[in-house]
Protein backbone atom coordinates (compact mmCIF):
# COMPACT_ATOMS: atom_id res chain seq x y z
CA UNK A 1 0.00 0.00 0.00
CA UNK A 2 1.68 3.49 -0.80
CA UNK A 3 -0.06 7.08 -0.38
CA UNK A 4 0.93 9.95 -3.29
CA UNK A 5 -0.36 13.21 -3.03
CA UNK A 6 -1.01 15.08 -5.86
CA UNK A 7 -2.85 18.89 -6.38
CA UNK A 8 -5.38 18.14 -3.78
CA UNK A 9 -5.79 14.31 -4.83
CA UNK A 10 -4.03 11.07 -3.08
CA UNK A 11 -3.60 7.22 -4.18
CA UNK A 12 -3.44 4.30 -2.33
CA UNK A 13 -2.53 1.22 -4.23
CA UNK A 14 -2.83 -2.18 -3.43
CA UNK A 15 -2.29 -4.93 -4.63
CA UNK A 16 -0.23 -8.52 -4.96
CA UNK A 17 2.67 -8.53 -2.23
CA UNK A 18 1.43 -5.16 -1.03
CA UNK A 19 4.32 -3.94 -2.93
CA UNK A 20 2.25 -0.45 -3.26
CA UNK A 21 2.72 1.12 -6.33
CA UNK A 22 1.17 -0.07 -10.25
CA UNK A 23 3.46 -2.59 -11.52
CA UNK A 24 4.19 -1.72 -14.91
CA UNK A 25 3.20 -5.09 -16.13
CA UNK A 26 -0.80 -4.67 -14.71
CA UNK A 27 -3.43 -5.57 -17.55
CA UNK A 28 -5.08 -2.50 -16.42
CA UNK A 29 -2.41 -0.51 -18.11
CA UNK A 30 -1.53 -2.81 -20.79
CA UNK A 31 -4.77 -3.41 -21.68
CA UNK A 32 -7.37 -1.02 -19.75
CA UNK A 33 -8.63 -4.33 -17.99
CA UNK A 34 -10.34 -3.07 -15.29
CA UNK A 35 -13.46 -1.70 -13.68
CA UNK A 36 -14.00 1.42 -11.74
CA UNK A 37 -16.30 3.07 -9.63
CA UNK A 38 -16.49 7.05 -8.93
CA UNK A 39 -18.26 8.13 -6.06
CA UNK A 40 -19.35 10.97 -3.98
CA UNK A 41 -18.22 11.13 -0.67
CA UNK A 42 -19.92 13.00 2.31
CA UNK A 43 -18.51 13.60 6.10
CA UNK A 44 -16.08 10.89 5.27
CA UNK A 45 -18.78 8.47 4.01
CA UNK A 46 -19.64 6.95 0.70
CA UNK A 47 -23.45 7.06 1.30
CA UNK A 48 -24.04 5.21 -2.19
CA UNK A 49 -21.28 2.66 -1.31
CA UNK A 50 -23.57 -0.32 -1.67
CA UNK A 51 -24.55 0.33 -5.15
CA UNK A 52 -21.60 1.02 -6.28
CA UNK A 53 -20.17 -1.83 -4.77
CA UNK A 54 -22.93 -3.85 -6.76
CA UNK A 55 -22.17 -2.43 -9.71
CA UNK A 56 -18.18 -3.50 -9.13
CA UNK A 57 -19.45 -6.97 -8.63
CA UNK A 58 -21.60 -7.57 -11.44
CA UNK A 59 -18.89 -5.91 -13.86
CA UNK A 60 -16.12 -8.02 -12.04
CA UNK A 61 -18.57 -11.49 -12.86
CA UNK A 62 -19.25 -10.51 -16.37
CA UNK A 63 -15.00 -9.38 -17.16
CA UNK A 64 -14.06 -12.35 -14.64
CA UNK A 65 -11.99 -10.38 -12.40
CA UNK A 66 -11.40 -11.22 -8.87
CA UNK A 67 -12.94 -8.80 -6.34
CA UNK A 68 -10.98 -8.01 -3.12
CA UNK A 69 -13.33 -8.35 0.00
CA UNK A 70 -15.41 -5.66 0.40
CA UNK A 71 -15.06 -4.96 4.13
CA UNK A 72 -11.09 -4.34 3.35
CA UNK A 73 -11.95 -1.95 0.46
CA UNK A 74 -14.61 0.03 2.30
CA UNK A 75 -12.27 0.71 5.46
CA UNK A 76 -9.29 1.80 3.61
CA UNK A 77 -11.64 3.73 1.12
CA UNK A 78 -13.24 5.87 4.87
CA UNK A 79 -9.32 5.73 6.04
CA UNK A 80 -8.02 7.89 2.81
CA UNK A 81 -11.11 9.78 2.68
CA UNK A 82 -10.70 10.79 6.56
CA UNK A 83 -13.89 12.67 7.14
CA UNK A 84 -14.04 14.69 4.03
CA UNK A 85 -16.26 15.83 0.98
CA UNK A 86 -14.33 14.56 -1.70
CA UNK A 87 -14.58 12.38 -5.14
CA UNK A 88 -13.61 8.99 -4.41
CA UNK A 89 -12.29 7.03 -7.16
CA UNK A 90 -11.80 2.86 -7.37
CA UNK A 91 -10.19 1.26 -9.56
CA UNK A 92 -9.79 -2.94 -9.52
CA UNK A 93 -7.83 -4.17 -12.66
CA UNK A 94 -7.04 -7.83 -13.43
CA UNK A 95 -3.86 -7.53 -11.95
CA UNK A 96 -0.05 -8.58 -13.36
CA UNK A 97 0.99 -10.94 -15.97
CA UNK A 98 -0.36 -13.30 -18.31
CA UNK A 99 1.04 -13.97 -21.80
CA UNK A 100 -0.47 -11.32 -23.94
CA UNK A 101 -3.87 -11.20 -24.05
CA UNK A 102 -4.55 -14.86 -22.46
CA UNK A 103 -5.59 -13.68 -18.74
CA UNK A 104 -4.21 -16.62 -16.01
CA UNK A 105 -6.77 -18.04 -13.53
CA UNK A 106 -6.75 -16.93 -10.44
CA UNK A 107 -4.89 -13.70 -10.69
CA UNK A 108 -4.92 -11.38 -7.82
CA UNK A 109 -6.16 -8.07 -8.42
CA UNK A 110 -5.01 -4.68 -7.97
CA UNK A 111 -6.89 -1.76 -6.38
CA UNK A 112 -6.38 1.50 -6.87
CA UNK A 113 -7.97 4.14 -4.27
CA UNK A 114 -7.90 7.65 -4.68
CA UNK A 115 -9.63 10.89 -2.89
CA UNK A 116 -10.18 14.15 -5.33
CA UNK A 117 -11.91 17.72 -4.45
CA UNK A 118 -15.14 18.08 -5.24
CA UNK A 119 -15.45 19.63 -8.65
CA UNK A 120 -16.54 23.54 -9.09
CA UNK A 121 -20.71 23.42 -8.69
CA UNK A 122 -22.23 23.77 -12.11
CA UNK A 123 -25.36 27.01 -12.51
CA UNK A 124 -28.36 26.37 -10.44
CA UNK A 125 -30.41 27.23 -13.92
CA UNK A 126 -28.96 24.32 -15.75
CA UNK A 127 -25.52 23.20 -17.74
CA UNK A 128 -24.85 23.74 -21.64
CA UNK A 129 -24.43 20.51 -23.87
CA UNK A 130 -23.14 20.43 -26.86
CA UNK A 131 -23.49 17.37 -30.02
CA UNK A 132 -20.03 15.23 -29.79
CA UNK A 133 -19.13 13.53 -33.37
CA UNK A 134 -17.02 11.08 -32.02
CA UNK A 135 -19.65 8.33 -31.47
CA UNK A 136 -19.80 5.05 -29.28
CA UNK A 137 -19.20 1.42 -30.60
CA UNK A 138 -22.08 -1.31 -30.25
CA UNK A 139 -20.76 -3.53 -27.90
CA UNK A 140 -23.21 -5.95 -25.85
CA UNK A 141 -20.68 -7.74 -24.19
CA UNK A 142 -19.44 -4.66 -22.53
CA UNK A 143 -22.18 -2.00 -22.57
CA UNK A 144 -23.54 -1.14 -18.99
CA UNK A 145 -20.42 -1.47 -17.48
CA UNK A 146 -17.62 0.81 -16.21
CA UNK A 147 -14.79 -0.76 -17.63
CA UNK A 148 -11.58 0.67 -18.21
CA UNK A 149 -11.84 1.16 -22.53
CA UNK A 150 -12.27 4.57 -21.94
CA UNK A 151 -10.88 5.71 -25.49
CA UNK A 152 -14.40 7.21 -26.94
CA UNK A 153 -15.23 9.10 -24.21
CA UNK A 154 -11.94 10.65 -23.70
CA UNK A 155 -11.71 11.48 -27.87
CA UNK A 156 -15.34 12.66 -27.45
CA UNK A 157 -14.50 14.82 -24.59
CA UNK A 158 -11.41 16.14 -26.26
CA UNK A 159 -13.39 17.86 -28.99
CA UNK A 160 -14.72 20.57 -27.30
CA UNK A 161 -11.30 21.53 -25.92
CA UNK A 162 -9.69 22.53 -29.65
CA UNK A 163 -8.43 26.03 -30.30
CA UNK A 164 -11.10 25.72 -32.70
CA UNK A 165 -13.93 23.62 -31.40
CA UNK A 166 -17.55 25.24 -31.85
CA UNK A 167 -19.44 25.53 -27.76
CA UNK A 168 -16.24 25.31 -26.43
CA UNK A 169 -18.29 26.79 -22.71
CA UNK A 170 -20.09 23.51 -23.05
CA UNK A 171 -20.30 21.93 -19.98
CA UNK A 172 -20.85 18.44 -21.45
CA UNK A 173 -21.61 16.78 -25.00
CA UNK A 174 -24.19 14.08 -25.94
CA UNK A 175 -23.12 11.22 -27.34
CA UNK A 176 -24.93 8.79 -30.28
CA UNK A 177 -24.10 5.38 -31.11
CA UNK A 178 -22.85 3.96 -34.13
CA UNK A 179 -26.37 3.43 -35.11
CA UNK A 180 -27.18 7.06 -34.73
CA UNK A 181 -29.42 6.98 -31.30
CA UNK A 182 -28.55 9.22 -28.66
CA UNK A 183 -27.08 7.49 -25.69
CA UNK A 184 -25.69 9.27 -22.89
CA UNK A 185 -22.38 12.36 -22.37
CA UNK A 186 -19.61 12.03 -22.12
CA UNK A 187 -19.58 11.40 -18.16
CA UNK A 188 -23.19 11.36 -17.81
CA UNK A 189 -26.70 9.45 -17.82
CA UNK A 190 -29.63 11.22 -20.41
CA UNK A 191 -32.96 11.60 -19.66
CA UNK A 192 -35.75 13.26 -21.62
CA UNK A 193 -38.86 14.44 -20.75
CA UNK A 194 -41.75 14.46 -23.75
CA UNK A 195 -45.41 15.19 -23.54
CA UNK A 196 -45.29 14.23 -19.99
CA UNK A 197 -43.50 11.06 -20.15
CA UNK A 198 -39.74 10.82 -19.06
CA UNK A 199 -37.36 8.33 -20.91
CA UNK A 200 -33.89 7.60 -20.68
CA UNK A 201 -31.50 5.45 -23.05
CA UNK A 202 -31.09 1.72 -22.61
CA UNK A 203 -27.53 0.84 -21.94
CA UNK A 204 -27.48 -2.82 -23.09
CA UNK A 205 -25.75 -2.11 -26.58
CA UNK A 206 -23.45 0.99 -25.42
CA UNK A 207 -23.75 3.28 -22.72
CA UNK A 208 -23.26 3.24 -18.62
CA UNK A 209 -25.64 1.79 -16.25
CA UNK A 210 -25.17 5.09 -13.98
CA UNK A 211 -25.89 4.58 -10.02
CA UNK A 212 -27.36 7.82 -10.44
CA UNK A 213 -29.41 7.02 -13.08
CA UNK A 214 -30.80 3.37 -11.54
CA UNK A 215 -31.94 5.45 -8.38
CA UNK A 216 -34.26 7.57 -10.93
CA UNK A 217 -35.78 4.52 -12.16
CA UNK A 218 -36.24 2.75 -9.16
CA UNK A 219 -38.02 5.99 -7.79
CA UNK A 220 -40.17 7.02 -11.33
CA UNK A 221 -41.83 6.19 -14.01
CA UNK A 222 -39.28 6.26 -16.53
CA UNK A 223 -39.32 4.47 -20.02
CA UNK A 224 -35.99 3.19 -21.25
CA UNK A 225 -36.27 3.71 -25.01
CA UNK A 226 -34.15 4.67 -27.88
CA UNK A 227 -33.84 8.27 -28.58
CA UNK A 228 -33.23 10.14 -31.74
CA UNK A 229 -31.06 13.86 -31.72
CA UNK A 230 -34.58 15.31 -32.67
CA UNK A 231 -36.15 13.95 -29.88
CA UNK A 232 -34.23 15.39 -27.26
CA UNK A 233 -33.33 18.70 -29.29
CA UNK A 234 -37.49 19.21 -29.55
CA UNK A 235 -37.97 17.82 -25.58
CA UNK A 236 -39.54 19.54 -22.62
CA UNK A 237 -36.74 19.46 -20.26
CA UNK A 238 -33.57 17.31 -20.54
CA UNK A 239 -31.35 15.95 -17.44
CA UNK A 240 -28.19 14.36 -17.36
CA UNK A 241 -26.97 12.45 -13.80
CA UNK A 242 -23.86 11.12 -12.38
CA UNK A 243 -22.68 10.02 -8.84
CA UNK A 244 -20.47 13.07 -8.68
CA UNK A 245 -23.17 15.94 -9.62
CA UNK A 246 -26.43 14.28 -8.94
CA UNK A 247 -29.56 15.61 -10.85
CA UNK A 248 -28.17 18.63 -13.23
CA UNK A 249 -30.85 20.25 -15.52
CA UNK A 250 -29.72 21.38 -18.76
CA UNK A 251 -30.30 24.61 -19.69
CA UNK A 252 -28.65 24.62 -22.85
CA UNK A 253 -28.39 22.31 -25.94
CA UNK A 254 -26.49 24.22 -29.07
CA UNK A 255 -29.60 26.94 -29.87
CA UNK A 256 -32.07 25.29 -27.78
CA UNK A 257 -32.77 26.77 -24.54
CA UNK A 258 -34.87 25.48 -21.29
CA UNK A 259 -36.27 27.26 -18.20
CA UNK A 260 -36.01 25.00 -14.96
CA UNK A 261 -38.50 22.13 -15.14
CA UNK A 262 -40.59 21.99 -11.95
CA UNK A 263 -40.29 18.40 -12.41
CA UNK A 264 -36.69 18.29 -11.97
CA UNK A 265 -36.55 20.54 -9.35
CA UNK A 266 -39.31 17.60 -7.55
CA UNK A 267 -36.25 15.22 -8.47
CA UNK A 268 -33.24 16.94 -6.98
CA UNK A 269 -35.37 17.34 -3.87
CA UNK A 270 -36.46 13.74 -3.37
CA UNK A 271 -32.49 12.87 -4.00
CA UNK A 272 -30.88 15.42 -1.55
CA UNK A 273 -33.08 13.05 0.93
CA UNK A 274 -31.68 10.39 -0.15
CA UNK A 275 -27.79 11.27 -0.35
CA UNK A 276 -26.70 14.31 2.02
CA UNK A 277 -24.32 15.22 -0.36
CA UNK A 278 -26.71 16.52 -2.51
CA UNK A 279 -28.41 18.66 0.51
CA UNK A 280 -26.61 21.84 0.32
CA UNK A 281 -27.28 21.32 -3.86
CA UNK A 282 -31.06 21.17 -3.92
CA UNK A 283 -30.71 24.03 -1.16
CA UNK A 284 -28.77 27.02 -3.83
CA UNK A 285 -32.24 26.15 -5.77
CA UNK A 286 -34.46 28.39 -6.59
CA UNK B 1 13.17 5.54 -15.19
CA UNK B 2 12.93 2.35 -12.84
CA UNK B 3 14.30 -1.54 -13.96
CA UNK B 4 12.01 -4.43 -13.19
CA UNK B 5 12.63 -7.97 -13.79
CA UNK B 6 9.92 -10.75 -13.46
CA UNK B 7 10.15 -14.19 -14.75
CA UNK B 8 12.49 -13.09 -17.33
CA UNK B 9 10.75 -9.82 -18.51
CA UNK B 10 12.10 -6.90 -17.55
CA UNK B 11 10.51 -3.10 -17.37
CA UNK B 12 11.84 0.28 -17.74
CA UNK B 13 9.49 3.15 -17.14
CA UNK B 14 10.07 6.91 -18.25
CA UNK B 15 7.82 9.94 -17.81
CA UNK B 16 7.34 13.24 -16.02
CA UNK B 17 10.09 14.31 -13.52
CA UNK B 18 11.67 10.87 -14.34
CA UNK B 19 10.02 9.23 -11.25
CA UNK B 20 10.83 5.68 -12.81
CA UNK B 21 7.47 4.09 -11.75
CA UNK B 22 3.65 4.32 -13.12
CA UNK B 23 1.95 6.96 -11.46
CA UNK B 24 -1.23 5.64 -10.24
CA UNK B 25 -3.21 8.41 -11.61
CA UNK B 26 -1.92 7.64 -15.06
CA UNK B 27 -4.00 8.24 -18.13
CA UNK B 28 -3.19 4.35 -19.59
CA UNK B 29 -4.59 2.96 -16.59
CA UNK B 30 -7.18 5.07 -15.72
CA UNK B 31 -8.81 5.00 -19.26
CA UNK B 32 -6.42 2.98 -21.47
CA UNK B 33 -5.42 6.31 -22.95
CA UNK B 34 -2.92 4.33 -24.28
CA UNK B 35 -1.09 3.14 -27.99
CA UNK B 36 1.49 0.63 -27.98
CA UNK B 37 3.74 -1.56 -30.27
CA UNK B 38 4.69 -5.33 -29.83
CA UNK B 39 8.07 -5.81 -31.83
CA UNK B 40 10.57 -8.67 -32.49
CA UNK B 41 14.52 -8.18 -31.44
CA UNK B 42 16.85 -9.87 -33.38
CA UNK B 43 20.73 -9.92 -32.01
CA UNK B 44 19.62 -6.55 -29.46
CA UNK B 45 18.30 -4.80 -32.70
CA UNK B 46 14.38 -4.35 -33.61
CA UNK B 47 14.22 -5.32 -37.42
CA UNK B 48 11.43 -3.34 -38.53
CA UNK B 49 11.80 -0.26 -35.28
CA UNK B 50 10.73 1.88 -38.60
CA UNK B 51 7.79 0.40 -39.03
CA UNK B 52 6.46 0.36 -35.23
CA UNK B 53 7.07 3.91 -34.72
CA UNK B 54 5.66 4.94 -38.16
CA UNK B 55 2.48 3.32 -36.79
CA UNK B 56 3.10 4.85 -33.44
CA UNK B 57 3.29 8.20 -34.50
CA UNK B 58 0.39 7.76 -36.63
CA UNK B 59 -1.27 6.69 -34.09
CA UNK B 60 -0.53 9.31 -31.57
CA UNK B 61 -1.44 11.99 -34.14
CA UNK B 62 -4.75 10.88 -34.17
CA UNK B 63 -5.52 10.37 -30.47
CA UNK B 64 -3.15 13.39 -29.92
CA UNK B 65 -1.07 11.72 -27.50
CA UNK B 66 2.71 13.35 -27.07
CA UNK B 67 5.48 11.41 -28.72
CA UNK B 68 8.90 11.01 -27.04
CA UNK B 69 11.98 11.33 -28.84
CA UNK B 70 12.36 8.36 -31.53
CA UNK B 71 16.23 8.08 -30.99
CA UNK B 72 15.47 8.41 -26.65
CA UNK B 73 13.21 5.69 -27.54
CA UNK B 74 15.28 3.74 -30.00
CA UNK B 75 18.46 3.70 -27.53
CA UNK B 76 16.80 3.00 -24.25
CA UNK B 77 15.37 -0.20 -26.17
CA UNK B 78 18.62 -1.36 -27.35
CA UNK B 79 19.55 -1.04 -23.61
CA UNK B 80 16.89 -2.78 -22.53
CA UNK B 81 17.56 -5.70 -25.09
CA UNK B 82 21.28 -6.36 -24.52
CA UNK B 83 21.84 -7.98 -27.53
CA UNK B 84 19.34 -10.42 -26.99
CA UNK B 85 16.42 -12.09 -29.17
CA UNK B 86 13.31 -11.46 -27.65
CA UNK B 87 9.48 -9.33 -27.92
CA UNK B 88 10.06 -6.22 -27.14
CA UNK B 89 7.00 -3.97 -25.90
CA UNK B 90 6.69 -0.02 -26.20
CA UNK B 91 3.53 1.41 -24.69
CA UNK B 92 2.64 5.15 -25.03
CA UNK B 93 0.36 6.81 -22.67
CA UNK B 94 -1.14 10.36 -22.70
CA UNK B 95 0.58 10.71 -19.13
CA UNK B 96 -0.90 11.73 -15.81
CA UNK B 97 -3.45 14.29 -14.63
CA UNK B 98 -6.34 15.89 -16.27
CA UNK B 99 -10.08 15.85 -14.33
CA UNK B 100 -12.30 13.11 -15.56
CA UNK B 101 -11.75 11.91 -19.41
CA UNK B 102 -10.33 15.47 -20.35
CA UNK B 103 -7.19 16.03 -21.53
CA UNK B 104 -4.97 18.55 -20.94
CA UNK B 105 -3.52 19.74 -23.73
CA UNK B 106 0.57 19.25 -23.51
CA UNK B 107 0.81 16.56 -21.21
CA UNK B 108 4.18 14.94 -20.90
CA UNK B 109 3.70 11.33 -21.83
CA UNK B 110 4.53 7.98 -19.86
CA UNK B 111 6.17 5.17 -22.04
CA UNK B 112 7.08 2.29 -20.96
CA UNK B 113 9.61 -0.58 -22.43
CA UNK B 114 9.75 -4.21 -21.51
CA UNK B 115 11.78 -7.09 -22.92
CA UNK B 116 9.98 -10.64 -22.76
CA UNK B 117 10.58 -14.28 -23.44
CA UNK B 118 10.43 -15.02 -27.14
CA UNK B 119 7.06 -17.80 -27.23
CA UNK B 120 7.15 -21.18 -28.05
CA UNK B 121 7.80 -21.33 -32.16
CA UNK B 122 4.30 -22.98 -33.52
CA UNK B 123 4.04 -26.12 -34.98
CA UNK B 124 5.83 -25.81 -38.67
CA UNK B 125 3.18 -27.55 -40.27
CA UNK B 126 0.57 -25.34 -38.82
CA UNK B 127 -1.62 -23.67 -36.00
CA UNK B 128 -4.64 -24.92 -34.90
CA UNK B 129 -7.94 -21.91 -34.93
CA UNK B 130 -11.16 -21.70 -33.23
CA UNK B 131 -13.98 -19.19 -33.98
CA UNK B 132 -14.74 -16.65 -30.96
CA UNK B 133 -18.28 -15.64 -29.35
CA UNK B 134 -16.87 -11.86 -28.78
CA UNK B 135 -17.41 -9.93 -31.79
CA UNK B 136 -15.33 -6.69 -32.22
CA UNK B 137 -17.52 -3.18 -32.47
CA UNK B 138 -17.07 -1.11 -35.13
CA UNK B 139 -15.45 2.11 -34.38
CA UNK B 140 -13.57 3.80 -36.96
CA UNK B 141 -12.19 5.99 -34.55
CA UNK B 142 -10.13 3.81 -33.31
CA UNK B 143 -9.61 1.09 -35.99
CA UNK B 144 -6.36 0.37 -37.20
CA UNK B 145 -4.61 1.52 -34.07
CA UNK B 146 -2.97 -0.71 -31.36
CA UNK B 147 -4.35 1.44 -28.91
CA UNK B 148 -5.00 0.19 -24.88
CA UNK B 149 -8.24 -0.71 -24.94
CA UNK B 150 -8.26 -4.27 -25.53
CA UNK B 151 -11.29 -5.42 -23.38
CA UNK B 152 -12.92 -7.52 -26.41
CA UNK B 153 -9.38 -9.13 -27.67
CA UNK B 154 -9.24 -10.04 -23.95
CA UNK B 155 -12.75 -11.43 -23.63
CA UNK B 156 -12.19 -13.61 -26.75
CA UNK B 157 -9.16 -15.00 -25.78
CA UNK B 158 -10.65 -15.75 -22.35
CA UNK B 159 -12.57 -17.89 -24.01
CA UNK B 160 -10.82 -21.00 -24.95
CA UNK B 161 -9.36 -21.07 -21.34
CA UNK B 162 -12.37 -21.91 -19.53
CA UNK B 163 -12.74 -25.45 -18.03
CA UNK B 164 -15.73 -26.07 -20.29
CA UNK B 165 -14.51 -24.61 -23.45
CA UNK B 166 -14.78 -26.38 -26.88
CA UNK B 167 -11.32 -26.28 -29.33
CA UNK B 168 -9.35 -25.88 -25.65
CA UNK B 169 -6.16 -26.58 -27.73
CA UNK B 170 -6.22 -23.84 -30.05
CA UNK B 171 -3.60 -21.78 -30.98
CA UNK B 172 -5.70 -18.89 -31.22
CA UNK B 173 -9.25 -17.40 -32.22
CA UNK B 174 -11.33 -16.04 -34.76
CA UNK B 175 -13.32 -12.95 -34.46
CA UNK B 176 -16.04 -11.15 -36.13
CA UNK B 177 -17.20 -7.63 -36.26
CA UNK B 178 -20.33 -7.04 -34.86
CA UNK B 179 -21.86 -6.82 -38.46
CA UNK B 180 -20.40 -10.09 -39.03
CA UNK B 181 -17.68 -10.04 -41.16
CA UNK B 182 -14.28 -11.77 -40.04
CA UNK B 183 -11.89 -9.09 -38.89
CA UNK B 184 -8.82 -10.63 -37.65
CA UNK B 185 -7.42 -13.19 -34.58
CA UNK B 186 -7.14 -12.32 -30.95
CA UNK B 187 -3.43 -10.81 -31.88
CA UNK B 188 -2.79 -11.29 -35.55
CA UNK B 189 -4.44 -10.59 -39.00
CA UNK B 190 -5.98 -13.19 -41.27
CA UNK B 191 -5.22 -13.95 -45.14
CA UNK B 192 -7.11 -16.04 -47.23
CA UNK B 193 -6.43 -17.99 -50.64
CA UNK B 194 -9.56 -18.41 -52.62
CA UNK B 195 -9.73 -19.19 -56.08
CA UNK B 196 -5.73 -17.94 -56.83
CA UNK B 197 -6.39 -14.61 -55.12
CA UNK B 198 -5.36 -13.39 -51.98
CA UNK B 199 -7.48 -11.66 -49.49
CA UNK B 200 -7.11 -9.71 -45.93
CA UNK B 201 -9.99 -8.09 -43.97
CA UNK B 202 -9.63 -4.18 -44.18
CA UNK B 203 -8.95 -2.16 -41.03
CA UNK B 204 -11.03 1.00 -41.41
CA UNK B 205 -13.74 0.05 -39.21
CA UNK B 206 -11.96 -2.52 -36.79
CA UNK B 207 -8.92 -4.90 -36.00
CA UNK B 208 -5.17 -3.34 -36.32
CA UNK B 209 -3.62 -2.49 -38.87
CA UNK B 210 -0.94 -5.31 -38.41
CA UNK B 211 3.22 -4.39 -38.90
CA UNK B 212 3.57 -7.57 -40.96
CA UNK B 213 0.18 -7.43 -42.57
CA UNK B 214 1.61 -3.96 -44.37
CA UNK B 215 4.63 -5.66 -45.22
CA UNK B 216 2.73 -8.58 -47.28
CA UNK B 217 0.31 -5.91 -48.82
CA UNK B 218 3.48 -4.39 -50.02
CA UNK B 219 5.29 -7.15 -51.59
CA UNK B 220 2.31 -9.04 -53.11
CA UNK B 221 -1.23 -8.32 -54.94
CA UNK B 222 -3.43 -9.05 -52.03
CA UNK B 223 -7.18 -7.38 -52.17
CA UNK B 224 -8.71 -5.47 -48.78
CA UNK B 225 -12.22 -6.55 -48.36
CA UNK B 226 -14.75 -8.22 -46.18
CA UNK B 227 -15.20 -11.79 -45.62
CA UNK B 228 -17.79 -14.03 -44.71
CA UNK B 229 -16.78 -16.71 -42.21
CA UNK B 230 -17.62 -19.35 -44.87
CA UNK B 231 -15.25 -18.20 -47.30
CA UNK B 232 -12.98 -18.28 -44.34
CA UNK B 233 -14.05 -21.76 -43.94
CA UNK B 234 -14.00 -22.94 -47.83
CA UNK B 235 -10.53 -21.58 -48.71
CA UNK B 236 -7.81 -22.78 -50.07
CA UNK B 237 -5.32 -21.43 -47.88
CA UNK B 238 -5.68 -19.50 -44.86
CA UNK B 239 -2.71 -17.70 -42.57
CA UNK B 240 -2.59 -15.76 -39.37
CA UNK B 241 0.56 -13.02 -39.28
CA UNK B 242 2.21 -10.84 -36.19
CA UNK B 243 5.11 -8.75 -35.92
CA UNK B 244 6.10 -11.43 -33.44
CA UNK B 245 5.64 -14.59 -34.83
CA UNK B 246 6.04 -13.88 -39.26
CA UNK B 247 3.41 -15.36 -41.30
CA UNK B 248 1.56 -18.10 -39.60
CA UNK B 249 0.05 -20.74 -41.73
CA UNK B 250 -3.24 -22.03 -40.58
CA UNK B 251 -3.74 -26.53 -40.54
CA UNK B 252 -6.81 -26.52 -38.99
CA UNK B 253 -10.14 -24.01 -37.82
CA UNK B 254 -12.52 -26.44 -36.24
CA UNK B 255 -13.21 -29.26 -38.30
CA UNK B 256 -11.85 -28.46 -41.61
CA UNK B 257 -8.06 -29.40 -42.23
CA UNK B 258 -4.96 -27.64 -44.82
CA UNK B 259 -2.21 -29.00 -45.84
CA UNK B 260 0.22 -26.41 -45.85
CA UNK B 261 0.52 -24.49 -48.70
CA UNK B 262 3.27 -23.72 -51.33
CA UNK B 263 2.39 -20.00 -51.73
CA UNK B 264 2.77 -19.76 -48.02
CA UNK B 265 6.58 -21.47 -47.84
CA UNK B 266 7.71 -18.88 -50.82
CA UNK B 267 6.14 -15.49 -48.35
CA UNK B 268 7.75 -17.57 -45.50
CA UNK B 269 11.02 -17.67 -47.30
CA UNK B 270 11.13 -13.99 -48.90
CA UNK B 271 9.95 -13.00 -45.18
CA UNK B 272 13.39 -14.80 -44.38
CA UNK B 273 15.45 -12.38 -46.35
CA UNK B 274 13.72 -9.34 -45.84
CA UNK B 275 14.01 -10.33 -41.22
CA UNK B 276 16.33 -11.55 -39.87
CA UNK B 277 14.38 -12.94 -36.84
CA UNK B 278 12.42 -15.25 -39.16
CA UNK B 279 14.96 -16.72 -41.25
CA UNK B 280 15.40 -19.89 -38.44
CA UNK B 281 11.61 -20.52 -38.22
CA UNK B 282 11.71 -20.60 -42.62
CA UNK B 283 14.47 -22.87 -42.24
CA UNK B 284 12.95 -24.95 -39.64
CA UNK B 285 10.06 -25.63 -42.49
CA UNK B 286 9.76 -28.51 -44.63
Amino acid sequence: MARMVDNGSAWRVFGPGGSGSVPPGDRGLAYGDSLFETMRAHRGEVPWWDAHWARLRHGSGRLGIALPPESEVHGQARGLLDGADAVLRLQLTRGSGGRGYAPVAGMEPTWILSRHPLPRPCAPAGISLRWCDTRLAVQPALAGLKHGNRLEQVLARAEWDRPDASDADADEGLMCSMAGDVVCATAANLFVLRDGHWSTPPVERCGVAGVTRQWLLDHYPIEQRELAPAEVETADAVVLTNAVRGILPVARLGERRWPLHPEVLGWQRDLARAHPAFASIASEMP
